[in-house]
């Protein structure tokens, strides 16, 4: 399985993603589910994959190939608005399943796809996609700041208490890391490294992706003091004084 | 959707089922998915339903027939061990199955549906076991002390950190309706009233079964100390400090 979030705040987007694949417990590998698309000054485009591994890899593949072979033609450098960004993306998808999801049927094999959309380009805000697996998306509002693919439930419902558009990115950082290690710890398939990116608003410069992983401190910190604080905020509660029948 | 949660410890059993059920979001109806079988002083058998309605309905109206018919054969009531209890659900589950399940396929309804039974009869200790949809069962051992079904993720993680088999039954009322609280949060199939029961262990007199709705004055507190609890974790975990890119 996978997880990815990506959050939209008024400070900036936050993206994270793990990087196991498997198909079956016993062919479990890693792959790198976040691309970046960039060009200094002019735009950061991030990509969050999921679901059928060949089929957002092919996906991708042909932006890539598209972007090499008419680098001046409609690509995903030249186009102007994310809104077109994720029509390509949602277009390309649409197209691979197409020719792909018949024969992966036959043997049962799901073909579904997502893919998280978010960064800016120039004369634009930043702003944040859904991609379902049909090619149709939908853009993050206010109201629901955040998206998930893959195994979305287990790191929900942290997310749901913590966020809200005036967040700052240091605790953005922080809900996404809590929020994967509340997944990681309930669900093997979940598993480190995790690849980080944060974009701030406006700030169209060179990113930096972060790769966590068992060696990271922070991280390791975050855990033990987030479970130390679920057991403190768990004892913190009165038990009931009802429960026990009569004997 | 459903959310059912029991848990095996050394002090007892704890059961608890929501009872929303809803075909689409504009067809949600009440039923109450515990049912107990007692026969005071020799045993107390619990039973939590999961997935398609009819079919779980139907497999507990054949249990319910069997007593009634043959009040002295073969049946919930005299079966010696919650073994057998589990082995006379699982097939008589199987055999609704055989016969609803290729109609409803036709229409595109799943048919699947679990049971998670539980209780004592005298002369055993306490038992635990999840029925799947297929008939079988596996047994809570003290490794897993707990079973789910239903919409289970949202409310796995809490459950994962504080469960051991040494929590007293107050705490782990406590840490059910935690649970509770976190699934209903992010999932709306799933509401209020909450069934609980506790059975403590050689407990075979009466027992109670408590109903939480709205006007709970225990449940509400707890949400809004659990929520309040989960902020000051979150707070009391340092920002990352590199997780601004320089501008």
């Amino acid at each position: 399985m996978t997880y990815c979030v990506a959050m939209k705040l008024d400070a900036g987007l936050v993206f994270a993603s793990d990087s196991r694949t498997n198909a079956g417990v016993d062919n479990v590998s890693r792959f790198e589910k976040m691309r970046v698309f960039h060009v200094p000054g002019e735009r950061t485009i991030v990509t969050l994959s999921a679901g059928n591994l060949s089929v957002t890899q092919t996906t991708l593949s042909q932006i890539d190939r598209q972007l090499r072979t008419y680098p001046l033609a409609t690509n995903i450098n030249t186009l102007r608005s994310m809104q077109d960004v994720a029509e390509l993306i949602g277009g390309t998808l649409r197209d691979t399943r197409a020719r792909d999801s018949e024969y992966l049927r036959q043997q049962n094999i799901d073909s579904s796809a997502s893919f998280i959309i978010g960064g800016q380009i120039a004369g634009e805000a930043q702003r944040l996609f859904l991609v379902y697996s049909e090619g149709n998306f939908i853009e993050a509002s206010g109201d629901a700041p955040f998206f998930q693919s893959g195994e979305v439930k287990y790191g929900k419902p942290v997310i749901d208490r913590v966020i809200r558009a005036g967040l700052p990115l240091p605790d953005a950082v922080k809900l996404t890391l809590v929020s994967f290690d509340s997944t990681m710890r309930s669900n093997i398939s979940v598993g480190l490294p995790i690849d980080l990116l944060v974009l701030p608003a406006g700030h169209l410069a060179a990113v930096q992706q972060r790769r966590i992983d068992e060696s990271d401190a922070y991280f390791r910190d975050l855990g033990l003091r987030w479970n130390q604080g679920l057991k403190q905020a768990f004892a913190s509660i009165p038990a009931p004084e009802w429960s026990m029948p009569q004997a």
